[in-house]
């Protein structure tokens, strides 16, 4: 890949969005040491939820992919926000909340949106570890949170 | 804030009890280097649960947010034990798993129930990202698990 | 215990497999310094589920903390190819998701599986802190999905 992360955000047709405001009585991250540890995202678009329901009942795969993928976004502004812009950042570690109906085992696949968005944007810098499960419901009815576990450069 | 965390607490009318008994075969925290990772805090109470059930069935938000404070002073009871003391430590990240039965939708603001103990008496040491999600269930039929990454001092 | 985790290992019988091929877009590991964090694993063997299903529905909760058990020998896997060797590597934390139907309230006991294989094979390198919680569904129907935050020898 050509460029820095921002170039091939743009590529994508896609810009950073402000970091999004807390749903409650927390910060978007905490730094310790290299290590940044992001507060769970949800999929939100101009501060709000384009979609809200489970996967397996009123959401299918492929827009729960989506989703994962509006979250992984957020999860780069706040990437860009604490480390001082993404080309200082590295993605070590995705979880990936899916909001799921019974019988509903593809948590894996929604979560690609997230991983997939990451790779695409950071190259090498965001190749990272997983996991992916189904739980009952998310806050503000949101289909997926994201979470991620950073490491910045300290230079 | 004047004075340190145990003034803090004392003057909420809290005290630090026992670190928890680990309900099965771990310990209730690991160190790595400055971090500690505690285990999953439920809120025992002088070995109990005072109250089991789920969000959005047996028990309503506040009842929640109660129990999530009360899992959370089992982490920073963790925590003063793991650091030597709470005036050597930060809390960095908060993850609250909250048991939710389906269409419960305020799992942010159970978990600020753990959010506002820390603030309350870390101050600005316990500034924290965090997730919080719904579960299907939890141990002992607990409302809430509360777990930390701690940064201790290492002087 | 004399020996080392390899010998231990085989003493129960058992040998490291292959390293889990990730189901989707991501890496078994990731390292920052001398941390690694490793996807969720599932209990595959040779590439497949021996079970699938819910504890507390379609799975006894025995059955379910021998499923951990495998899960966690991946988890092991997974971390003699981080550290480059099981001598290399301590266990700091576990966290067991647990796929559970409503009113199963043992998923400290299913864990137990996995943290008891840790502590059989790593010793004093296998006590960790954990976190054990009920999910609504795990990916591929998977009954149990265990992770891990590992701290490798940097010599």
């Amino acid at each position: 890949m050509s460029g820095g992360p921002e170039d091939r955000l743009a590529a994508l047709g896609l810009a950073l969005p402000e970091v999004p405001t807390p749903a409650a009585a927390y910060q978007p991250w905490a730094r310790s040491g290299d290590l940044v540890l992001t507060a769970g995202q949800l999929p939100v678009v101009d501060g709000a939820l384009p979609c809200t329901g489970r996967l397996g009942a009123e959401l299918q795969t492929a827009q729960g992919a989506q989703q994962a993928r509006t979250a992984a976004l957020n999860v780069l502004a706040v990437a860009a926000a604490a480390a001082g812009g993404l080309d200082r950042v590295r993605v070590v570690k995705l979880t990936v909340f899916v909001a799921s109906a019974e019988g509903f085992h593809e948590q894996h696949l929604v979560a690609n949106g997230a991983s997939e968005l990451i790779g695409e944007v950071l190259g090498t810098a965001g190749v990272h570890a997983r996991s992916a499960v189904g739980v009952a419901s998310l806050p503000l009815g949101a289909p997926v949170e994201v979470e991620a576990v950073l490491e910045v450069s300290s230079g």
